[in-house]
């Protein structure tokens, strides 16, 4: 074909899978691994090319899916048989650290553990933090404004990202690749394209935010039975810990209970009658005053009854065990046939019933084996693991239907992480009205005219 | 005028200014008083009613400027007389204060002030902070994402901002107004409003988080003659302060003497000989602790040389003390004939010899009388007063020129918190490049295709 002679003469011979070689990559969609579709996959080595190739493929109307680190988990790297496939594994140099300015300056193939790595190395932290970092490349990470557990302090990847250079449909590069905190000179453009999932523009290069890292880790793992005083809990902790605390994670008895019992290995720091359990993480720079100061905090909590029984880590082994538990949540999927995932935010005041409610009428399901709520109740985003016995289109429905029934009405979202992608458009209306979602379109036509970039994503 | 009549049939008598009564409204350009010239003046009193007052505009191709707090300093509100005003003043209810999910829900005519102490009620923080707060509505502090004093720790406004409410200049609302943290279903839109200074909508409520209200406050001022020691003291603090650094703000020996010399009344903390001093301050939850924590770290510091002299504020007076000399620079402008305001960003790394490079140049110019900078070094946002002898284009455009020469090179902005409005217009360019004023000025034309709002800021 025409365009895969052009598509070589921009990238080499050995930056192109075509002509069935293309089969040899696998599509890595969550639980699946089979060869993919796609007309070809091209592997960019610089801006320039990414450039050359959107220009191209513009110019032959041929639709274009990006692939960073195949982690998402809502379909949004699939691909038909027509389409072409930007691969950014090839760009993925650290341009610069600057320990002064605090900033990581890299190509958005990078690995995100490779640079949470490089930044430690300075002795600095790049906050971003969640399970897919090994693989996860930034590109796909700023993409899709990623979370994890330390937004509460740090903010979603939104917050953490100074800079960004972007390729749009028609080629033209847009470099807003500044290391400043605040620039206020006209729209600030890079916010298009963090969330976007790559249908606005193809990331190429971020700076990112870097703190001093943290000398001090402390960590407990609370057991409550009260939702209200799971919120009660939060905000005394935050109100007497100041800016040390960066993680309030929550789980509920069922979720505690999978955790810590056979077939997993992880045995229980505490009994596993309680309704609720909390996970928390200070970061601070003073290891014996920090340590000292939630143990305090704790034991207070107990005295008041705002906790039933509560541990401290005291050794770095203690530390990993509570931290797997929350951690180490692919146990959860394990346990059914079939497993659905959530992620959906609410008001924290409104979590506690809501997730009572949709436990109660799915476990009312017949093909419904086992729900696992738990998330990071902090930043009033829940995660569910449904286990089911069957994987109709029906059984999907209906699981859907319960936990999206009220997000419309507590103005909650469908998806507080992990984006819409393809496997979530259907439900995007819970949480955005139609005069949000007409706008939308109109950016991504104006954008992206010909609608080749990532097409049918979100909207 | 047939749109007269159209619009009081929207908002009553009572709610519109016109036919020579708008006169009685002043502009408040920053130092002028003048009449205001507009077709008309309209205040709103709920959503709908903006809403029916933009569809009104778009069919009449009636431009419309909009009034919040007139406290901006880049001419966004001035008027042509054949222009409308829309002033949000009568939309000024706090909604809703939330104190489980900490989050302040308000109209955009909202007083900042008001907002700050409404939360303070409920012991929560409201952490926007600047000079201009008493008249400020939060509506054009959104729409400016003003920063100010606290910006290194709770990020500018746009990080505080959960949920944006507004209406397109076609009169379409779109309300995106979730109090969750987390929401990536979709393109987040409120991101299209902060920071656009009212050239794709008006915002007409917003839901703002809140923090927990920090129960200490310590301060420091230091003096030190080496810039680059102004860098490493900051990333010692931040490496030892953990959570609590929310201030670290620099000024030049011209600034400080000025600041604390005949006719300013503030006597100066310590001596007027450094080249630099910092001050310093510390939000916690554990008065003495903080307190030690920041002591021991100034007199190490004063050990290993990173600084020349230091002192801690002991009592509520000495901390008014210290930071009126930071915060009261009015008293700079008033020692010039003229004075001309710059608020530009760079590096941390690079602010040090850029200012010495303008100061040098600036000084050279027979017409300037003084040159004062300060400002929020730790966000790498410095503003300089510029005082002199007389007012002319000429000048002004010197004095632009010498101050914005090396924006570009080093990927600095011309404005970091200020805003582009129409006096910086001519200046864009020394931050932005030709695509990204392209691609800006192709989301305006979508969004506002008729260009009735806010005509002529920014681009």
């Amino acid at each position: 074909m025409k365009i895969i002679y052009e598509l070589i003469d921009i990238v080499g011979k050995e930056n192109i899978l075509y002509d069935g070689q293309e089969k040899e990559r696998f599509t890595h969609i969550w639980k699946t691994d089979l060869p993919l579709q796609a007309l070809a996959v091209v592997f960019p080595t610089s801006t320039q090319e990414v450039a050359a190739i959107l220009k191209c493929c513009s110019s032959h109307k041929q639709q274009v899916i990006v692939h960073g680190g195949l982690t998402n988990l809502v379909g949004a790297t699939q691909t038909q048989k027509e389409q072409l496939v930007m691969a950014m594994d090839k760009m993925n140099k650290i341009e610069e650290i600057d320990e002064q300015t605090r900033t990581l300056t890299a190509q958005s193939g990078a690995i995100l553990e490779t640079l949470i790595d490089a930044a430690a190395e300075k002795d600095l932290l790049l906050p971003l933090s969640f399970g897919a970092k090994g693989s996860a490349q930034i590109g796909g990470v700023v993409s899709t404004n990623a979370g994890g557990l330390r937004v509460f302090r740090y903010g979603m990847t939104r917050a953490n990202v100074l800079g960004v250079e972007a390729v749009l449909p028609d080629g033209t590069i847009i470099s807003s690749l500044k290391k400043v905190i605040k620039d206020n000179s006209g729209y600030d453009l890079k916010q298009l394209f963090i969330g976007a999932e790559g249908t606005l523009g193809i990331i190429t290069k971020v700076i990112l935010r870097l703190q001093e890292a943290p000398t001090s880790r402390c960590s407990a793992l609370v057991g409550i039975n009260d939702y209200e005083k799971v919120v009660r809990l939060l905000k005394f902790l935050e109100k007497n810990l100041g800016g040390l605390l960066t993680g309030y994670e929550l789980m509920w008895q069922a979720t505690y209970k999978a955790m810590t019992s056979a077939p997993s290995e992880l045995p229980p720091p505490i009994d596993q009658n309680y309704t609720y359990y909390v996970f928390i993480e200070c970061l601070g720079s003073h290891a014996e005053q920090d340590y000292q100061r939630l143990e305090e905090l704790i034991s207070q909590a107990l005295e008041n009854d705002l906790i039933m029984d509560g541990i401290l880590a005291q050794t770095e082994r203690e530390l990993k065990h509570i931290w797997q538990i929350r951690e180490d949540v692919s146990v959860l999927a394990a346990l059914a046939q079939f497993d659905q995932h959530f992620d959906i935010s609410l008001p924290i005041s409104i979590l506690g019933k809501e997730v009572d409610r949709a436990m109660q009428a799915l476990e009312k399901l017949p093909f419904v084996e086992c729900v696992f709520p738990f998330g990071h109740i902090a930043d009033g985003n829940i995660h569910f693991i449904v286990g089911k016995s069957n994987n109709t289109p029906e059984t999907k429905q209906a699981i859907n239907d319960i936990i999206y029934q009220n997000l419309a009405q507590y103005n909650g979202s469908v998806s507080a992480e992990h984006g819409i992608g393809l496997d979530k458009k259907a439900y995007l209306n819970t949480s955005r009205s139609a005069e949000e979602m007409a706008l939308m379109k109109r950016i991504k036509q104006t954008i992206d005219p010909e609608n080749i970039l990532n097409p049918g994503r979100i909207i």
